[in-house]
């Protein structure tokens, strides 16, 4: 992509709206404006990055064993009654009268319409287990939204629902969906701790949080510094209790919520104790037959009799881990994203695009990186070298390459690494082969 | 996929409340459910084909050099004050009061929020010309919504804008997208004839619907019997001047919608006029200045004066084009899906999921399948041949590999294509070939 034919509205300035970094940085580096209070349009570098956020989230749903389906943003008020949540729930929700007087309203949530539809198509414990999930916009009406994309209004969300014929299938279920979980953060750079939490709305009896710790976070964690390190994911989760086993091991380290705290479990961590602030990336529940009793779903069993599935839910942010992997990977000059989540991979900066010899050298650079299939913004403004560095370093692409006169007369280009700040000097074709080759 | 582990729930009998056939078979081949009046959860396998489909249209957007973003769904009040049309709109706007009082709405369309984020942005001529486009739920609260997702409230539709220096400018940006449309519809293999249209809402004074011919379709179109040959779209869209000769070219034949006949032209076509009803599957508009004019945008122009851009916009509707496919594509045993926006590309059905060789046979093809990146049903059920070649027919997709006790004593496997119902006899191998070679 040229820079010149781009859509990329950078600030020099943090506005004064925003409080935390990834809030400023958000804008500054044009990925979203602010249209309504806690709702944002995606700029098209903002988008590029919540395209890649999503089908990491994707992949790792479908790795799982879990079936993607989409189901709408608008739900009837009828379906929410049935599970008695349309009267239970706050002014979170967003209650809406369409113009036959229809009282629909902007989901918040889907276990209601999940079950309905589970229930319209299941019929014999051969129907399960199923995990189902789907990635769409969803809008909680905040009180008072803030933090940008971390606590908006209408968010996209990534939510999956497990329907098992007993306990031990729904814990198995919801272990798969934990180390789903695990993996999914670790591609986009991210280290997020599960925590035993509170399950709120949901309702149910086990849930975890995933939560990433930032400095920034809404709320405060504890946990065993065993959690500092890097672990393995490596388990077949097709194993039930190789699986449960593996989880079981995990979560022996300590780490909680300030709600869950244990205070003989804090005593035994004794000096490995750490306390930080948390950003929450995802919310998983097993709440057994809540929903599906009082919606009246069953299936016919292996003996003939009636079952009512054991079900789970599991909720990723999808737009708000955005904003936590800025919090988690950023410096004073801008933005340092991780290689799966970068919008591009290579931002190459003709340094004197007024100069004929720089301008062939970075148009044929920049055919050979695309012919590759390397992702490359290519600044080929008029505008100074300053400045262009200045954007490139925001926008925070892992690599950059620079041409400029003087280089050229030598034969080299130069390749940044963002993250290090690690320079080199080499030929346009080495350049070329080191960011193609990763 | 394994069928015995998807979830697929198939109709037998055709539900009472579809009147038109890709309405029925939408419903019976489990590829959505209604969850209100016009609002669709979209089933796996429909959530495939839809992802197909917004994958070609913004494959040929791309092309055309538009640049995604993604605005959101909700959209102020104020912001459609600004343009005057929230008094204008009608009921078809879903009007919504959040917690605090304050007016938003269930975006129908985003001429005014795209003129206010370009607003927000561009500075200068060189920030022109742009067509920026996203691809996001709408809304539009129908009086009476039918025929499923042809005629829904929730629908998926992708709109681009266009912002240019001059008429002359915005012109080719019209016609840049004219093609791409032309083009995103042969790649689903439908064939969609543009016809100038009124401009409705949106304003201005050039306008264009691209209509697939139907009998089921909502309105009458009449056109020259030219419309009905293929049409070569090979024509270089960055030469603005070969570019308007092209679509003039195409644009001679006659063809127009009941409000714009023109009698004149039909005298002129004689025995080559046909009529016929037809789907709008897209339309496009070129209205000057009314949006960038009502709510303030201009940019310095080259000799330092301001310049208020010419705009257009241009949708089709995704979500719909599901259904169109489906009118043009089907026979009385169910879908025919053209490859391009098939679900899977093939169905591998074990006649006998009893038998430990032809399961032994039908795993490993199934294997051979996925390895080679064919995207494959794998019908693995223990249920009668009859009732999944039924399904298989009723699902459409192109090809249908069948393994059988007989034919494994031979040493072949049949393989049907779906649209012709031709079938051969051939080894495992030569069918694997087959499918993935093409």
């Amino acid at each position: 992509m040229r820079l010149s034919r781009y859509f990329l509205p950078v600030m020099k300035e943090s506005p004064a709206e925003a409080q935390i970094v990834s809030h400023k940085l958000m804008l500054r580096a044009g990925l979203v404006r602010q249209q309504a209070a806690g709702i944002y349009a995606w700029l098209p570098l903002g988008t590029r990055v919540l395209h890649k956020i999503a089908q990491i989230v994707r992949e790792e749903q479908d790795r799982a064993g879990a079936i993607e389906l989409l189901m709408p943003t608008l739900q009837s008020a009828d379906l929410w009654r049935e599970s008695g949540r349309y009267d239970a729930y706050g002014p979170e929700m967003l209650r809406i009268t369409d113009r036959h007087d229809r009282e629909i309203l902007y989901g918040p949530t889907n276990e209601e319409m999940i079950t309905a539809i589970f229930r319209d198509a299941a019929r014999s414990y051969r129907d399960l287990p199923r995990t189902l999930y789907h990635i769409q916009w969803k809008f909680r009406d905040e009180v008072r939204p803030r933090f940008g994309v971390m606590r908006g209004r209408e968010f996209l969300m990534k939510d999956a629902y497990s329907f098992d014929l007993d306990e031990q299938g729904a814990r198995h279920s919801y272990n798969r969906m934990f180390v789903a979980y695990l993996r999914t953060y670790a591609r986009m750079g991210l280290r997020a701790i599960p925590m035993q939490a509170d399950t709120g709305p949901i309702g149910g009896d086990l849930s975890h949080e995933f939560i990433v710790l930032a400095p920034t976070g809404e709320s405060e964690v504890f946990y065993h510094k065993a959690w500092e390190q890097d672990r393995s994911l490596d388990v077949d989760a097709d194993d039930a209790a190789a699986l449960q086993a593996f989880v079981g091991g995990l979560t022996a380290d300590y780490a909680a919520t300030d709600e869950k705290r244990d205070e003989g479990r804090e005593r035994e961590a004794g000096e490995a104790l750490r306390t930080s602030r948390g950003i929450e990336v995802g919310h998983i529940f097993y709440f057994g037959t809540k929903y599906s009793a009082a919606m009246g779903l069953k299936v016919q069993g292996p003996d003939g009799s009636d079952v009512v599935p054991q079900m789970g839910s599991y909720g990723i942010g999808v737009s708000r881990l955005m904003g936590a992997i800025i919090e988690a990977s950023h410096d004073d000059k801008g933005i340092i994203w991780p290689e799966a989540v970068a919008p591009f991979k290579v931002g190459l900066i003709n340094m004197r695009a007024d100069d004929a010899a720089c301008a062939a050298a970075a148009d044929d650079l920049y055919q050979k990186l695309s012919d590759a299939g390397v992702e490359v913004l290519y600044d080929d403004r008029d505008e100074r070298g300053g400045a262009k560095f200045a954007t490139m370093d925001l926008i925070g692409l892992p690599w950059q390459i620079v041409i400029g006169p003087k280089g050229l007369a030598n034969g080299v280009v130069e390749l940044k690494r963002r993250a290090t700040g690690e320079r080199e000097e080499l030929s346009a074709e080495a350049a070329l082969a080191k960011v193609a080759g990763r």
